[in-house]
């Protein structure tokens, strides 16, 4: 299979500190990936890595099992962990701009992104609500894209995301609900390998709304969502309730759970797991997956980030390439 | 100790086999309790139970150990379980009534309810939201009384409770908050038993707002709460991004988590540990817990109903009404 691009994400942030994990954990057994990212900043950042420029990422998988390949993307001042400025903004966007299209021009079997902070890159021409975003525009399939997070125990897809829980409740429709769940069963046939994906879709209210004596979503607004998708032939149940629906004993009852809002995806998936969680983007013509967690400047360049869900989101990228592939 | 009353709850549910197991299981350590309950009905779910009626609280400790201990409460009409019916809803009351009455005259340490169902209640002129609102009429307390769910991973206190997320997020004020925290810290002290008691109080929104870019609940009415409690002297933190604050690490920093609404607290709750959680009700004159499930009609009455949650509430009570006592 051909390598993955890692992208550099936050030069600020524990972005690279982690790439340097990744490739020690992964270099004897693969998967094998290219960083998009500055080899200088990754060799102040660890002298005993030792770090190789490559061309083309054809020259990886031959370099990977010695020293770590990078596509050399230079940032515009030297990087400051916890620190973080505007003049690298538009290396840390050129990093995501080029792993995108070597994905496209299949160069690249899919990408990983480290975190980035929006806030820093707004200065340097970025106008999107998130990487995520971002990254849809840039493979042609922006208002498609649906995020997954997945741990070894759960997959959650929230409805919506980055809204104010008010905002979210308002923001739920039946065809957000119907669009999120035909795009999840359509990346768990096609990229996870589940030939008869099974949804659960979770309720909004308190006892999914006790009949509608605590709310009325459930009625209006999930319940004609169910209807339409099981017309369409997908395995949907629900709306069940969201407090019930997590248990170990549920859990085997379903391959993803589609979420209403943000906390009601994150919370039973951080809870069951912090370290192993991987952000997936469904519904772009390429494969991407990232950490679950953000810059983290307060603890970056100390040494103490912890790297298992950047290298779990790695050793995910390469599995649902190699089906999309095959 | 004195022993606890147990109350009927529904007799078409679940609450009657749990009773029976519960015995079962703590007739040889304890706690002893008393069965505020028809002897006739319990008597047809399980022949192999030997009960005992008793006239007084008094007796229940000499018969524990060798049969169950029954205060009789008459049904209007013989249960049937998964049938709920109205017949018996003045029974159902009189049993919570009575346990009630027991515990604020000291003949009882403290009360474990079994689940009703309030729909069946109505009727018999049942005018509370729930029973918890009911026991706080009946021992003077009404509007102090606060929910908290406890499992041995975890203590959650959700400010708003049952209502539809769009009503709980109106209904959230910085009051409520500060009442529900100080009832918190005061039960964790004198009936948990923990001198200092360490609070987390949870954002409302996604990353707790993100700086207001995500909501604004955090700054206009958490926030001055989180202050307020610590002018009086409540060790209390946050507000936290909801969906991090329930790891395994995060769990180590805190004794109880002020939470914003029912399912921010039950979903992790729920997802740690199904079978052990237990409602407690902090803000009474008396010690009162329940399980945290609900009558099961549909399992009702098969034998296959799951008594963990009912003995860890029975064992609960006796924990927190001996540190009451002590």
């Amino acid at each position: 299979m051909k390598p993955l691009a890692l992208t550099m994400g936050d030069p600020a942030g524990i972005g690279g500190e982690l790439t340097l994990h990744a490739w020690h954990s992964l270099r004897g057994n693969g998967p094998c990936f290219v960083a998009l990212d500055d080899p200088r900043r990754l060799a102040a950042l660890a002298s005993d890595v030792p770090i190789v420029e490559i061309a083309s990422s054809e020259a990886a998988r031959a370099v990977f099992p010695n020293a770590l390949p990078v596509l050399p993307i230079a940032l515009a001042e030297p990087a400051r962990p916890g620190h973080p400025g505007k003049a690298n903004a538009r290396a840390v966007l050129a990093s995501i701009e080029r792993a995108a299209a070597l994905c496209l021009s299949g160069e690249t079997a899919g990408m990983v992104t480290n975190p980035i902070n929006k806030a820093a890159l707004y200065d340097a021409g970025f106008a999107y609500p998130g990487h995520t975003e971002f990254l849809a525009a840039l493979t042609g399939a922006y208002g498609r894209q649906i995020m997954m997070l997945a741990s070894p125990d759960l997959r959650v897809v929230p409805v919506t995301v980055h809204a104010s829980l008010r905002n979210s409740i308002a923001m739920l429709t039946t065809e957000a609900i119907v669009a999120a769940a035909h795009t999840t069963a359509a990346a768990l046939q096609r990229d996870f390998g589940i030939p008869h994906p099974r949804l659960a879709v979770a309720g909004l209210n308190p006892h999914a709304g006790e009949q509608g004596a605590l709310g009325d979503e459930e009625t209006t607004i999930i319940g004609p969502a169910i209807a339409a998708l099981r017309e369409a032939g997908i395995e949907v149940s629900g709306p069940w309730p969201p407090d019930t629906m997590f248990t170990a004993a549920a859990r085997t009852r379903y391959d993803a759970a589609i979420c209403m809002y943000h906390d009601q995806a994150l919370i039973p998936l951080k809870t069951l797991d912090m370290h192993h969680g991987v952000n997936v983007t469904l519904g772009l013509p390429i494969v991407r997956t990232s950490p679950d967690h953000g810059t983290a400047y307060d603890i970056a360049g100390k040494g103490i980030a912890v790297p298992s869900s950047l290298i779990a989101a790695i050793e995910l990228a390469a599995r649902l390439a190699s089906r999309r592939d095959g």
